[in-house]
C-alpha cells in the first residue's frame, strides 16, 4: 500500500489527459522558471489515500517532494500531507492532477473506514468487503483505498471467484444441491457464494452447501431471520449482507448477526478536501 | 453525443479490468451456450448517460443491443434504456461494467442537469461551466454527462484558456493592468479570466482589463456586492461564481447577478439506479 | 472459450510485430492483388485451440475465413481447422502469425487434455488445476487452452487467491493455527491454500484448518501417506499435489489420494503441427 | 544483449498481469514490511538469459539487486544468478514473474547453445539460424535469447528480407531465372532466398541466380545430394537446411554439407529451473 | 519547454520502431562494449529544438549526456548541443534516431521563429500563431518547437476554441447577429472566431460582434482593406490574417494592419543538419 | 497498399488527438444532427496517399465514403479523391485530421515519384531506395507513401540490415577483408553494405568484399569515378549513390553509373494540397 498502485506511464497519462502541452497560464505569465514550494494539507479529518501516487507524479515530473502521510493514515484538520520543491511552471502543472488524486481516493479510503469502524456490535468486529462496482477506469486505485481503509475486496472480478446470482440461476434446472456440488467439484479451491433474495432462499442454499450465502438488500431484520435459520440447523454457511450497506446501519447488520458486510457505497463518496498552498519566496 | 466517447480498444479495457479471464461462475455452471435476454430501465428519474457506450460494449462481445434511450434524455421511472439478446455467457460476463456506466455517468448527468434546470431567476437564465475536477481517468465520460444535461466545461484543462489563480500571482510582481496587457497581447483569441478572493480584488482584475473574474468560495450576497461594483463601473467584465454551487443554490447565485456559474459538483454525484433484468426463456 | 480472448488490437499487433511494413517477398513479386485460398487441418491428433483468434486475425485484414472446428474440439489427423479467402497480398502477409497462434496454443491445449484423461483411476476422476506459470505475456491464451481442455486455473495471480508458501512463513513467528485463524477472519470469502515439504507440514496445516494442502513435489507414495494421515483424523481438508505432475504420472497421484492436481506441464508443451495448404487457381 | 530488452512499461505490465492488486496473502499476513532477502541460483547447468529483465523488474518495484550472472553465461549447477533485498511484500509480489522470465528465457538460450555447439564437423563451424515461429507475443525476448547463446536470426519478420516460399511460386507463371532477375532488381540490397522441396528445385534456383537455397525437411542425405550438385557445376548459393533440425542432428546436416542450420527448436525448449531461496533474519 | 514532452515510453517507442531488436551491424561486429563518444553539433544556423528529448532517449538507454543548448536558443554554425558517453553498442542503436528527433523540431522551430522574427513593421510586432496542421502523429513536439520558437498555437485542436468556418455555415439558417449572440451565450469563457473569405464579410461578422475575424488566403492588400473597412466603423474586432503566411511576406501582412498571423509553414519546414560526431579513443 | 496500414486505434488516436471532447463549434451551434457530404479532390498533380487511412477514419466516426482513387494513383488537378456522406457533426469532427494524413502522405508520395520518374538515363533505369529518416513517428505511413510511388526502403531500421558506417568502423582494428569476411560469416542471408567517403574508400571496401557500397554526398563526378574504379576491375559490388539525392539530380547519378539511389528528400516534402468541399442540401 506504501507504493504507489499507478504506474509511471499511467501517472503521466492522467497528467496528459489535463495538461496535453503544458500550462498556458503559467507560459504566458513567463513565471515558469521561478522557484516554488507547495504544500497539501487536510481541511478536514481524513483517512488520507493516494499520496505516493501523488508524490510520484511531481517526481516524474522533476519536483522533490517530501511525503508527511502514508495511504492508510488518519489524518486530522490542517494535518500535513506533503510538501513539494520546483519551478513554478512544474508545480503549477501538476498539482490539480495531484490534488484530485489525493481528495478522491481519501474520499473512499474514509467512508470504507468509517464503514470498518462501524462495523461493529458488542465487541465482535466483522469483516467490510468492498464490491466490484468502482467508477469506470479507477480499480486500483479504489482498491487501493479500499485496503489502506481496512476494508478487504469482495471479488475483484468475475475471473476467479464464485458468487451465483438469481440471473445465473434463470439457465438452471436441477436442484441447489446439484449445483453446488457441480460447483466445489469443478473449483475445488474456491468458496461458493450465493446471493439470495428471501429468507427461504437462504436456507435452501445453505442446506445445499453453499460457503456463503448473501443477501440482497435485506434490512437488518431479515437478516437476523437468516441468522436465527441457520443457526437452528448449525448450518455452518457464512452470512455476508450486501445491498444499501452504509457506515449508519453497519452496526445493525453485525448485531443482526451478518458474518461479513459487503458495500459499494466507499465507491461514491464524496472527495475529502485538500488544502494546497503556494509559498512564492524559495 | 449520441456517439461512444470510449473507443472499443477503451470498453474493451473496461471489460477486461473486470473480467480478464472470462466469467468463471457462469463457464463453471455451464449455462454459457444459453440464449439470453437482458433489459435495463431506469430505477427512478434520472438524466441518463452512457447509454451508447454500454450498448457498444455488448456489440463488442457479440450480442445484439436495441437503444431505447440516448445520452442526454431525461427518464422517468421504469423508462427502458436497453434490450440486449445474446448467449448467456456473453451476458453476464458484460452486464455490470455495462450497468455501472450507466449508473454512475447518470449520475453526473442528473447532477449537471439539475443545476442547469436551476441556474436561472425571474427568467434569466445563465450558463452552467463544469470544471476539470473529473474523478481521476474518467475525463472523456464526464465530459459528456456534463455536456449532454445541457452544461458546458468550464475548461478542458491547462493548455488552452488562461485562468489566473492567485497561485499565479505569487510570483508576479507588476500592476494587474501589466498582467492582463500581457496575456492579451501574447494570446489574442484568448479571454482573461481571472479567479479572485475579495471583492476588491475582482473590482482590480475587472478594471485592469480580464474578460472575466471568478469568485471562489463567495455566497450569494458577495457575489452580488461585486456585481454592482462592476456594474456601478459600467466594467463589460463577466462575473463568474464558483466554489461550492450546487443545484440547491444555483438561483440564488443568479439572483445576486452571475453571469457564469462553474461547479464541481456533478462530479461526486451518486450513481443513478439502473434496474438490470434478466430473461430466462429465450 | 468460443469467442477470440485476445482484443482486435492485440492481435493487430502479433501481426505487427511479424509484419511491420508488408510482406516484402510478396510485394517485390507483385502477386498480391491474386485471389487465393488456403486452408489450415491437423498434422495430427490434437485438441485444436485458438482458432477463433486466427481466424479473427484473417478478418481484421480484410479475408473471409470459415470455420471447420472450434477451440476445444479433439480432432484426428487431417481434421480441417479452417478456410481462408482473400488475396494473396492478404492470404501471405497474415498466414505464419495465425498458424503459430493455433499451433501453440493447441500444444498447451493438448497436453492439458491428457492430463485431465489421464486424472482418473478405477472411475474417479479429480480435476486438473494449470499454474500461473505461463510463458510471460501469454496469459489469455494460456488460459484458454487450459480450460478449453477441461482443465481449470489454479490460481490466476496474486491478488485473489490465498496460498501460503514456506516463503511467507519464514516471516511469521506463530502457530499454524493462528495463522490460518487470521486469513480466515480477514478473507472469509476464500480457501486458504497452503503448500507444503513435508508430510509432517500437510498433517500440521490441515489441523490448523486450512482448506487445501498442496504437496510441492512429493512423489505418489508420499502423497498417499499425506492421504492417509488425513483420513485417520478425519480432517476435511483438500489434498492437492503439486509440483512435477504431467499426463503420465497423473493417474498414480490419483491413486494415491490426491483430490486435485496441480500441473505446469502444458506450458511447456511442444506446438502441435498444423497443415497449411495455399490453392492458387481460385 | 546486457540490457534489458523489455521496457519499464512491458515489465510493470507483466508483472501487473499477475498481480493487478498486491499479493493477497502477503497482505493478509501483514508480513509486508519486513525486511527480505532473496537469490536467484541455477538448478543445473545452462545459458542464462533475462537476468537483467528479471532484475529491472525487482528494481521498478523498489528493491534493490545485486547481478551475479550476464544473459549468454554459460552456468553451472548452483550457480548464482542475483541476490536481492526489499521487503517481504516487494520481494513475495515480483519473484514468480521474475523467475519465470528467466527459467523460460534460459531454456530457449540453452537450446539455442546446444544446436551452436552441435553444428561442426571436423573442424568446421556453421552459423545458427532460428526462425521467427517464437511463441505468440514473445519476440523482444526470444530473439535476445536466440542471440545472447550465440545463434542468430533467420529473418526477424516478412517486412525486411526476401524468401520465396512454394506459396509464392503458386502465383508466378515464369521461369526461376525471371522471378530471381525480378527480385534482384527490385530489392538490391538483399540476398533471395528460396524454399526448395526437392533436390531438382533446390538446383534449378541455384541455376537461376537465388543466392541461398534452403531446404525444407530434407534429412542430412538429402542435403548432401544437393551440396554435391551445387558444388559440380561451381554454383556459388549457399545451402540452408532447415525444418526438424535440432541439436542432435546438427553435425549431420553440417557433415552433409549445409552452409547454415535453420531452426525453430529453441522456441519450445523446457524452462530451465532457477531454485529461489528466501532468507527471513535480514 | 526545457523538459522532454515525449513521455520515457514515447521516446522508447520511437526507438524501438528504428531499432526493434538491436542494432545488427554493431553485434556481428562485435564492438558493442568498447567505450565511445559522440557529439552533435549545428551544422549552420537554426532554433534548435528537442534537444531535451534526444537526451532523455540517450539516457534511458543507459549513456551519460551533457547538454550544452536548450531547446529554443538560436546556435550559430558549429555551436555544440550535446556530448554523450556510453558504449558503442548504446550510441550506434541510438544515435541517428536522437538526431532525426533534433533535426526535425529544430526546422519547426528555425521557421517558426523567422516569422516570429519578420512579424513586425515600423516597430510594431504582432503575434504569430501555428496552426494545427502539424505532420499526423508529432503534435507534442511540434507544439514544443512552436512555443520555444516565440511563437502560440492558434488551437490545440477542436473541442476548446470557437471556429466558424464556412463549412459551418452551410448549416446554418440565421443571420451572423443570431449566431454569435448564440455562441457567446453559449460559451462565455471563450472568444468567437469567424474564418472569412471576402472583405464584406469580414464586415459583416466584425458587425455582428465577432471577437477575431480570419481571412483566409487573402493577399495583404486585402487585408488592408479589411482593416480600413474595420477601422472606419470603429469595430473592436480584431483580424487575424491566415493562408499562405510565411517569413518572406509576414511584413507585408503587419504592414497590413492584421493583428495577428496564423500559419502552417512551419510543419512543412525541411530538417535543420545536425552534425554527429564520433569518438572513437574513449 | 490498398490497405491503411495505421489499426483503427492508431486512427482513433490520431483524431483524439486533435479532437479530445468534441467539436466545440458544430456543437455549440447545434448544427450536429444535419446531414451533410463532403467531397476531397486534388488542387494539383500528385501522386496520392493515404486515402485508405483517411476512408476508414471517416468510417470508424459513422460516416459512408466512396473512395474514388488508391494510393498510389497519379492524379490530375481537381481529381476526385473521396466522397463523405455523415452527420454535420462527423464531418465537421474528423475532416481535417482526414485532410492533413492525404496532404501530407500524398506530399512524400509525390516527391518519391517524382525521383523514381528521374531515376534513368539513355533507357536504364535504376531502383530509388529511401531512408529511414523518416519524421519521428510517421514510420508505418511514410514507408506506405514511398513503397506506392514506386520506390523501395533501403532499410526499415537497424535490426535486420548490415550497413557499416564510419562511424562502426572507429572501432575497429582489422582490414576491411577480416571485417566482411566477418559479416558474411555471421550473417550469411544478408547483404554486407559500407558507407564510404572516398573513391578509395570505395574501392577498399569493394575489393574487400562488399557486396554494396555506399558513396556518401559524393556528387555525380565522384560516382562516376567510383564506376569506373569498379569496373576497370570487374569487381561486383554494387554502386548505391547517398546524400543529397533528389529528383533534379537523380538522371545524373544514374548517368554516373550508380546501381541505385538512396534518398531522404521525400521525408522533408511539403504536403499536396487537397480541396475539400461541403454540401449543405443533403
Amino acid at each position: 500500500m506504501r507504493h504507489p498502485v499507478l504506474s509511471d506511464q499511467e501517472l503521466a497519462a492522467l497528467l496528459a489527459d489535463d495538461v496535453p502541452c503544458g500550462d498556458l497560464t503559467t507560459d504566458s505569465l513567463r513565471i515558469g522558471a521561478r522557484p516554488a514550494r507547495l504544500s497539501f494539507c487536510a481541511r478536514g479529518p481524513m483517512t488520507v489515500c493516494s499520496v505516493e501516487e501523488a508524490a510520484r507524479l511531481f517526481e516524474l515530473n522533476g519536483a522533490r517532494v517530501r511525503l508527511e502521510a502514508r495511504s492508510g493514515e488518519s489524518l486530522s484538520f490542517q494535518a500535513p500531507i506533503l510538501t513539494v520543491d520546483g519551478s513554478a511552471e512544474v508545480l503549477h502543472r501538476t498539482w490539480k492532477t495531484a490534488q484530485v488524486l489525493v481528495e478522491w481516493a481519501s474520499g473512499i479510503a474514509s467512508v470504507a473506514a468509517a464503514i470498518v469502524q462501524a462495523a461493529q456490535h458488542k465487541g465482535k468486529r466483522v469483516p467490510v468487503a468492498c464490491t466490484r462496482k468502482t467508477v469506470p477506469g479507477t480499480k486500483a486505485l479504489s482498491v487501493k483505498a479500499v485496503r489502506c481503509a481496512g476494508a478487504t475486496m469482495h471479488r475483484l472480478g468475475l475471473s476467479e471467484t464464485l458468487l451465483v446470482f438469481p440471473e445465473h440461476r434463470l439457465y438452471l434446472d436441477e436442484s441447489p444441491a446439484v449445483t453446488v456440488a457441480r460447483l466445489r467439484a469443478a473449483e475445488p479451491e474456491k468458496k461458493v457464494v450465493v446471493e439470495v433474495g428471501t429468507v427461504d432462499e437462504a436456507l435452501a442454499w445453505a442446506q445445499a452447501g453453499a460457503h456463503v450465502v448473501q443477501t440482497e438488500k435485506f434490512p437488518p431484520d431479515r437478516v437476523a431471520e437468516c441468522r436465527a435459520a441457520l443457526d437452528v440447523r448449525q448450518l455452518p454457511c457464512l452470512l455476508a449482507a450486501a445491498g444499501g450497506v452504509k457506515a449508519d446501519n453497519a452496526e445493525a447488520y453485525v448485531a443482526a448477526g451478518a458474518d461479513l458486510l459487503v458495500s459499494s457505497a466507499p465507491f461514491s463518496a464524496p472527495p475529502r478536501d485538500v488544502k494546497v498552498q503556494f509559498f512564492g519566496d524559495m
